[in-house]
Parts: C-alpha cells; structure tokens; sequence
C-alpha cells in the first residue's frame, strides 16, 4: 500500500523538486501540496516543466486535514515555520521531514542566537535526529521528527568526516571554502537573486557569518568527539544548481594522498551516493547535477603539510530535496535508492 | 530476454546521452561502446557524471563482433560514417538506429548536394524510414533501418504538422528561426564553441544555408502533398541544452487561437511526448531540459493574419538520443515511453 | 564651459549607464541624480563600479531646482512619468531627452492604447521629435524634446530603413523576430528576471502583443510612406546585455545580397555608428557591448526571395542611454560621438 | 611624438585586449601586429568588435623590422616564446614588456622547474623587473626589460602585501582560494574551455600544483622578508573575465576589521587601481570588469582569528593586458593612467 505524503510550502524549488523526484518513487502516493503564494492554482501550471506528470492543486496549509490523510509530510518552509508543523505532527503521530533549520540543532540557544528566531518546540528537539545518512543512518531509522541537513553543511560534513573521524587533522586549521549555485536562494525574489546581478559575476556574501557554520561545526564536533571551530565562506555561482567546497586543513601526519584515498573510500564503502574520485580526477558541480551524489576529491600539497578535500553536490537534490527523500526512505524502511538512483544529466 | 544493444560512437554527446538514458530502461543490455578518441577508456571514465552507473570499456568499432552480438545498434557518428555501419547490419540482418543524416533523405542526390558526400548505400534508401513517431509512427514500426531526425527538423516538422495537414495555411509564407543550445555542435572543438566566444553572446549562423533546410522541406511536403520551400534561420544560444523554434505562417483562413490550440490538442492527443500548453504560457527550454517532451505555444497574430507556432524540445533527447530510444522502443514493441518518463529538472 | 546635466531616475540601469557614459563626456559635467529608492545614498554606493568616478548623492527629484541648475535633463523613468517632467522643462525652456515611451507617439491615442495610461502632455506631442539620428537627424538638431527610441524599435527600424526607403521589399511580409538580454526588463525585481528562471533558458513573451510594435510601425510608415503593419516576436536571452533582430521581407525585385550590401553600405556611408559587416559575417551580440554601434548583416535567401537582415547592438547603450548621449551630443552641435566611440569589450 | 607600439602575438586574448586599450591612448601609435595563425588577415576580420578602430593587417613576426620602427614592443605569447625576442629588444635597446612568465622569476631554476623549459636568456634575468606597480612602482621606472605579472599572482600578492609588510600573520597559515573566468585560458582550444563542458559547471584544476605558486610566493616572500610557502588552489568559474582570490591568514595579533582596512586604505591610498571598499561592502568581479581595478573587501573571523581578504580584477585587463599599459605607461614617464581610467560595463 503507497505511502501517502504531503508537502508544505510545494511552490518553492525544494518543493517542487521533491514532486519531481516522488514522482519516479513506485511506493509513495502524494495527496497533498500547499502553498502561501498559489492558491487555487495546479501544480503544473506553477511549474509547466510538471505538465504530464502531476495533477494536485495547490491549496492553503490546513494541518489537521494534512495530517489526517498523511502518513509523511515534507516540510519546505523558510526557518521558524516548522515549528507548529512539527507540533501538530506529534500530536497526530506522523513522521516529518524538515528541510528548514528549526530542529538542526540540538542546543536551541544555537539557533536563537543564529536564526533570531524564539524555538516553539522545544521540547521536541531530543526527538529530533539531524539526519545526513552516510554519517548517522542507525539513529534516522525510527526516528519520527527528521531534520534534514542544510545544503552547505552536507558538503562540508561529508568532506570532513573521515579525516576527524580518524584524527588526522589540526582542528584548529579547517578552512571551508564553498560555492554555490543561485538556486540555493530559492524563487522568493531579491537583488542578489537578480539575473543581470548575478549572470557573469562572482562574488562572496556573509563571509565569516552564515547561519550555516554553527550547524557544521556541531556535526564535526559530534564526529571528532571536541568543540570545533571553522572558518566558513559562502560565494554565489552564476549557476542555477551545484555546491563546490573547497576544505583545506593541516594534516597532523605525514598521511599521502593514497592513503588518504584509501581511508575515504573505505570509510564510504556502503555508500552509493557517496563516489569517492580516482587519482587525477577532481568533482566539477555537473557530473551530479539532478542527482543524490556527493562527488569527493582528494589532494594533498606537500609542500605546505595540507589536505585539499573538494565534494560536489547538487543543492537543491543532496542538499535539499533528494536527501530528504533518502530519509524518508530510511524512515519508512525502503531500499535508500529509492526515486534517486541514476545518472545525472551531462553536459 | 534482454535486447542486447551496442552503441557506435558512444564518446560523443549524443553517445553519452544515449547510455543515460538507457540506463532506465529494464530491458536492455548494453553490450559494446565503441569510440575512435578514448579507445581503451572505461566509459565513467571519458564521463564521470556516470561513475556508478556504467562499466563497460570503449573499445575500437569492430562491425563484425558487434553485430554478431547486438539486437539492436545506435549509430552516434557524424554524417558520412554511417553507411557501411547500415551495410553491415542488412548482412547480419539486424535493426540500426542512426542519428545522423545518412538515410534521411529519400533522394540520395539532396543528401549529396547538401552535404557533399557521395552516398554509399543507396540500395538501402528504400528500407530507410524517416523516423518522426508523433508523424509517421505505423512507417516506423516493422522497419529495421532508422533514420532518427535531426534536433532542429523536430521541432520545426511538430509545430507546422498540424497546419499543414489541415491546409490552412499559406504554404509560400513560411518562416522558421530556430535558436539552439552549444551541444548540438557536439563534442568536438571549434572556436564556435569555445566559451569565451560563445558565453554572453548570441549570434545566427548558416542563415538560408543550413542543411537542416531541404530535410525540414521533405518531411513538410510529405505532410503538404505539394512541395513546401520554407527559410530557415539557425541562431546559437550560449546554454547547453535546448531548441526553441518560432515559426511563422500566414494563415489561409480565419481561424483564431482558440481553434488553432483545438486543432493542435487534437492530432497530438494521442502523443504523450508532445505538450500543447494551454492559453497564455509558451514554452521554454528549461521545461524540457533532460525530457523527451515538445512543448508548443500558439498565438495568433490577428493584426497581420499570421499563426505563430513556438516549439520547444531538448536538442539531445527529442533532439537525438531520446527520439532514437523512443523509435528502439517502436520497432522492438515496447511501451513507447520506456525509460523516457518523467519531468525534468527545474529551475 | 561645461553643459550641466541631471539624471531623472538616476538608480536604474539606463541611468547608472548615463553616468558611466557621462564620465567620459569632456563637455558634461552631472549636477543632479535623482532616485526614488535610494534617496540619500551616494551614486557608487548603490552602483559600487562607479568608485573612484562619481561622488553625487541620490536626491528625491526637485524638479524646480534641477531644471534652475541644469541645462540638459535625462528622464530614465518607467512610461507615464516623464509627461509632468517635461511639463516642467517647457516652462523653464530647457532641454529634456526621455528615455521612455511617453513622447515617441505622434498620436497620443496609439499611446494610450498600447500603455494604458492618458496622456497628460499632449499639447507638447508637436514639439517632440522620435531621435533615432541615422534615420532623422535633422529634425533632431534644434529640438529641445526628445524622445529616445526602444531598444528593439532601433534594431528593426535601422534594419528595414534602406529596403524601405528604396521599396524593394513587399511591405506585407515584414517579420521581426527579436532576442534581448535580460537587462532590458530594468532593475526591478520580477519572477521573469529571477537568475534561475533565467538561466540556462530562452523562451518568447508578449509575443505579437508587445508594445514595441506600434513604435516600429510608425517609424517604418514614416520612411516607407505607407502604413505598414508587422509581426514582432520579443524573446528573451540568459544574457545581460544585447539585441539581436533577425528581420525577415519578400524581396520585390530579385536584388542578390551584393545589391543589398551596397545599398545598406551607400545608406549608412556617413553613419559612424552604424557597421555594415563584410560578406560572410553575422553580426554578434558581443561584438557590440559596451558600445553604440549597430551591425547589421546580411543575406538573401534566393529559394524563397527573402532578405534576412540581422542587427545587433547593445540594448542599454545603442538601445538607450548610449543614443539619448548621442542625441544630447547633437542638440547641444557636439561632435556626434562625443564619449562614445571605442571598441567594446571582447571577449 | 607618438611612441610607437608592436605587438607579438596580437590575435590572442591578451593581444586583442592591448590593441583595444590602446585605442584610447593618445600617445601611442600601433605600427605592427604579428600572429601565426592568421597571417595576412586584417585585425578587424579576427576580431569584428574593432570594425571602424583598427586598420593594420597581421603579419609573421619579423623581430628586426619589428624592432627598428617600434619603441615599445608588447610580447603577448605562450611561455617560452618570449625569449628570442627579449635578447633581440637587447640588441636593438628597446623596450619590451613580456605577457607571459620567462622573465618572472629571478631564479632561473625555479622558472625551468616549473614551467619544463629551458631558460635561454638568463644572462637578461638581472635587468628584468617583475612589474606590479603598486608593489615596486620604483624599480619598473627605467627598467626595459618588463616581466608583467600572471593574472592570479596580481589577486593573490595585492590581497597579502599589507599584512605581509606590516607583520600581521603567521605566515605558514597563507590559504589563497582562487577563482577564474575562461578567457584565462586563451583563445587556443581545449575541452577545458568547450562551452558545453564549463557552462552551469565549476570546478578547481591543478590543485596544489599551479605555476602561479612559485610567483606568488617569490613575490610574497620579497614583501615579508622571509620565505613564504602557500596553498593555492585554483578554479574555473563559468564566466569570461574576472578573477576573485579569498585569501585566508590567521592574524598573530589581535586587529580588528576596521584597523585592517585602514592599514590597506593607507597601503594603498595613493593608487588610483585599487579600491579598499567600505565595511559592509565585498568585491564582485563584475564591478571591475573591462578596468584596470583591483577591489579589496576584508573582515575578520573574530572566532578563529582568521583575516579574510577577498580581492576582484579583470584577469584581462589588471590581469595581463591593462596592467601591462600601466606598466608602459611608466617606463615611458606617462601618467601612470592613460588610456586606463574610467569605470567598467555594469550589469
């Protein structure tokens, strides 16, 4: 019997990717989308590239009708309105997955401080799981209140994890250098989303600042077993979809770059998302584009004792949209490919 | 069973899209890539966005061994080349499917004026069909030498069907200018497709000249039941992917947009690949990328008594590789549609 | 001593290219900017390129003190909003260059009609003159009103002028199919210019409804003299800067391509702007940007007797601010190309 | 009198940029254009957007005409091509100013190590001078021999001289992140540069092994005076013209932001082509493109004690070619910004 799933807040572009990505899914029924902006409007006349695949109309959020007829529900709303979602799930035991913020972090004090927002649900956070899979899959599993990752973060996170996990690195020395595709800003207009502003033009923003970084840091703190700190700085791609990180750190051995290779492709193994690059070959943000990978390359510059670890993934799939349907697989006991296996579009 | 397929000329764009595509499709088996420049590479190799999802080596064309273990051949080479490939397969007696323009032209002296080659096989012409299903799908069916049309004939042969069937139109007054992604020139260097050249440019090329002409004239006259001489302006977009054609004819009756959009839905109404957009919306590439779908948009210029037909396809996949898998799927009696479902990737 | 310029609408793009383009002006010296969502902020705060070039403050426009302090006064507003500024300019006798719609009609009904506003200046319609100086540079001399043509108007108008002015072609046949750059649609936010939808995208819009078209039909009537009636496609580039016109016209007579090229090159001999390129050269966007030229390309395509004439410039120089200084230059007996010639930007 | 200019190797990028630079200087007449691949064609037909601004035809380089009428000669080749020509300006004692890398490094073994050449000219290397004004304004005054610096070593040293010279930084912590346009990579063709494969794509290349690295840190280690060892890493941004660096140190003292950005603003204060931006305020490569500027935005990473130093120029203009007039303008006692000054194309 299909899984039934509704989305809140389907109309921005994590939302309707995950209608794009369910609609491949052969367990998943959706019968419901809703939307602050379109009202009354079908999905496919929002988004014409849908016309053929689906057929809902998008309607005002009524949660306890949602929850109801639902048995997972996507939340793709901007930070601060997950909170009563979350709230009326529990209430009615369903499953959510949060794309947004509000459950990331288990310490709420975080996230006030960062967001500026009061956390509503507090109580609620010891059953939440921050839920990148290829690092914490066992505690995802059973887990009801899913907080799926930040775009930033899961490139991060996964270029990292094998060096702390083995404590090969000076803590003190990452650096993340990452680039992202506009896509990441989502539709709700601004300047910076601007096509004549961005369109053949580079530039960084919230240098030292993103929200991003306290939710790195709590991961890589989590999998090195100590308070890290990171400098963080996001640039804007004159590109709809990809991030690029760029993570320098000092390594404490005199580890090369094979052996460096080895521990990552052993440490990923079971990971079919995860594709860890031959010697030679480094990610470029299109080889994953439309696709759940996490592209992962591997240099080490002698010369100045440093491991470079670059991953690529798509945004708006590994970093949003498909990573949250990797969850709900893991939560609803699928095979995790699910809906997401297959080779991106090139070029 | 599997149908056992090899593709000629699988280093190419039109080569890689065709592995990805078929890489959705349950019943196929793709058993030999060949190439001239990466003899010896692995396929995710020469292409890492199909890392996990291909292990097949590109090996050097050896016609003999391939038909010998081939249902089915895709022959991704450019024009010229695909003539003793056809030979070959008539003795073996198996199905080829070519995406050039060898076998495209009835008359195998329009195909030596227009692209100065002399042809080879013209004893094979009269088993050629020229492969457009939404127009010619019964042809298409029984017949084992395919020839896939061209990107721009596609989309300029879909959006004048239906006027031309219907005679309701002036058949002097016809205009198609047609604006295409880089990728249809292939993978090959020229300085027309060097990025400095081409990114934040727009230019026409081959104005009244491109060999495109007489084979868009012989599919409309077919349609017509006169002869149809038509201008035709290529123009080169700096995206990647993506046809749209806006074609002009001046209308032999009064018919106004509403009839037009009738007539449209109702000879594409059985074609799950051709979209006839409602009232109001026009197509864009970017809502076709990665699909097999023609969207088109009328409107009708009441002042000046023109129909304007707007089509839109992926030059690669409705263009190319997709059209060659949909007519695999026709003559080997498959769901038309297999592997080629679904929407694309937005924004 | 210096003219002394001010820039009604100052913050927009064609008003920030006024001052770029200024900077270089020997005889100009700017006085006044004024904005209406920048007030109080410096000119190269708000357009950080300008550094080092400007230190003016943006104003809320005081019309009184800008026209007392002024000589010349540029009006880079949206439509229906430079009448009351020209108002303003009749009582202080000085000279106003709009580069909006509001004075381009000699029939203020066509106006109203295409824009949905009244006019509210009609009275000075008699005095303004529609400055596109290679085609009426006469009666621009010695106008103090005037109104600076569209973008797309100066792409078709200066394609057709010498096959109209010399009837070769059959005036029912004129179809203007037309490519602009993003930059166009101006600096307000809207879903059309958001990067994502923009981006790796081409699509048409307003088609056969634009309100270019009765613009270009008056000027080409004027120089044909006869009411011409055209179809005119507007589609849109993920590009910044650039239009390009393909103009498609029954030949009347069967004039070859070196016919035409003489005639284009005899019409335009002293036309330091306008560029008639060499046989076998299409005209590109790029070629132009940054600069107030015209290219214009030719062919003839002789199966169907049309001439296919291709124009390109850059939308925000040619297509206004670079021709409102040109029209400044010539009301003001400057040489013609005061601060604008030079080669532009390639690659 | 007019200087007069040749340029060796004038129809690649950074040629084509020199003679569109030199267009506007006042002083200066281009006598002589040399080039392999188009030999015998004018300039204006390998690059139309100089139609109307350029007359000479290119020609086979002939070192002993080029040097009895020229007095400047501009070297504008592949590394290593470079050498002949300076030991021929030896003989005639003209001055040349050399593009590329033969004469960057003082120490010849450095140049043969990385770069896999053999140098042929050592015994020029002590009258050579590594050209960044800003840096060494001093020695470029009546030097002949001109090594004008790499594109990413301008970024790179810019961004780090102020630090470097006041001591601020551990300098074993120097991280330069570096991102380029495509036109860096020349006219010649490479998959590389192919449109399909850059466009909507990003990636780093040569990571840890780019020849810039050395430059960088010859120079660097010059400013500090001690030996300096960096990570470089730089990538491929799917634009044409810019670079921007984001350049990581970890401050040995305690220095805030705004000390930092009054140490550059006194730094730089009497340079015109660098611009210190105001708090709050980070570099676009658009702002600077088509100029000879070189814009810094700085913060500090207060919980790291990283400074972040992010600089912007055009990798044509303060990249190579504009930087190389500033440098000519020098060695020829002109104002240092003739020909140069004036604010870039924006959007």
């Amino acid at each position: 019997m299909a899984i039934k799933v509704s989305i809140i807040g389907a109309t921005g572009y994590t939302g309707s990717e995950l209608v794009r990505i369910l609609y491949r899914h052969p367990e998943v029924e959706l019968v419901s989308l809703t939307t602050r902006s379109y009202i009354g409007m079908q999905m496919r006349e929002v988004y014409p590239h849908l016309f053929k695949y689906n057929y809902l109309t998008c309607e005002e959020a009524d949660l306890a009708k949602i929850f109801d007829i639902s048995d997972v529900v996507f939340i793709a709303l901007p930070h601060g309105h997950a909170m009563p979602v979350a709230l009326e799930a529990a209430r009615y035991g369903k499953k959510v997955i949060d794309l947004g913020a509000d459950f990331r972090f288990s310490d709420y004090q975080v996230y006030e401080k960062w967001y500026k927002v009061n956390h509503q649900a507090k109580e609620l956070l010891p059953e939440a799981v921050y839920a990148l899979p290829e690092i914490n899959r066992e505690e995802i599993k059973g887990a009801w209140l899913i907080a799926n990752p930040g775009c930033y973060p899961t490139s991060a996170i996964l270029a990292l994890a094998p060096l702390l996990g083995e404590g090969l690195i000076d803590t003190g020395s990452i650096v993340v250098d990452s680039k992202s595709g506009v896509s990441g800003a989502g539709r709700g207009l601004s300047l910076g989303s601007h096509f004549s502003e961005v369109n053949e033009n580079f530039r960084a923003y919230n240098v030292a600042a993103h929200r991003h970084t306290p939710e790195i840091e709590q991961e890589l703190s989590r999998i090195a077993g100590e308070q890290i700190t990171i400098t963080f700085t996001p640039h804007l791609l004159p590109i709809t979809r990809g991030i690029l990180s760029t993570v320098y750190a000092k390594l404490s051995s005199d580890a090369g770059v094979e052996q460096l290779r080895e521990l990552y492709r052993e440490y990923y193994k079971n990971e079919f998302f995860v594709r860890v690059l031959p010697d030679g070959t480094l990610p470029q943000t299109k080889w994953v584009a439309g696709t759940n990978h996490c592209d992962i390359g591997l240099t080490v510059d002698k010369r100045t004792g440093r491991a470079i670890v670059i991953t690529a993934i798509d945004n708006v799939v590994k970093g949003a949209s498909g990573q949250a349907v990797q969850n709900m697989n893991i939560i609803c006991e699928l095979p995790e490919d699910t809906a997401l296996a297959g080779p991106g579009l090139y070029p």
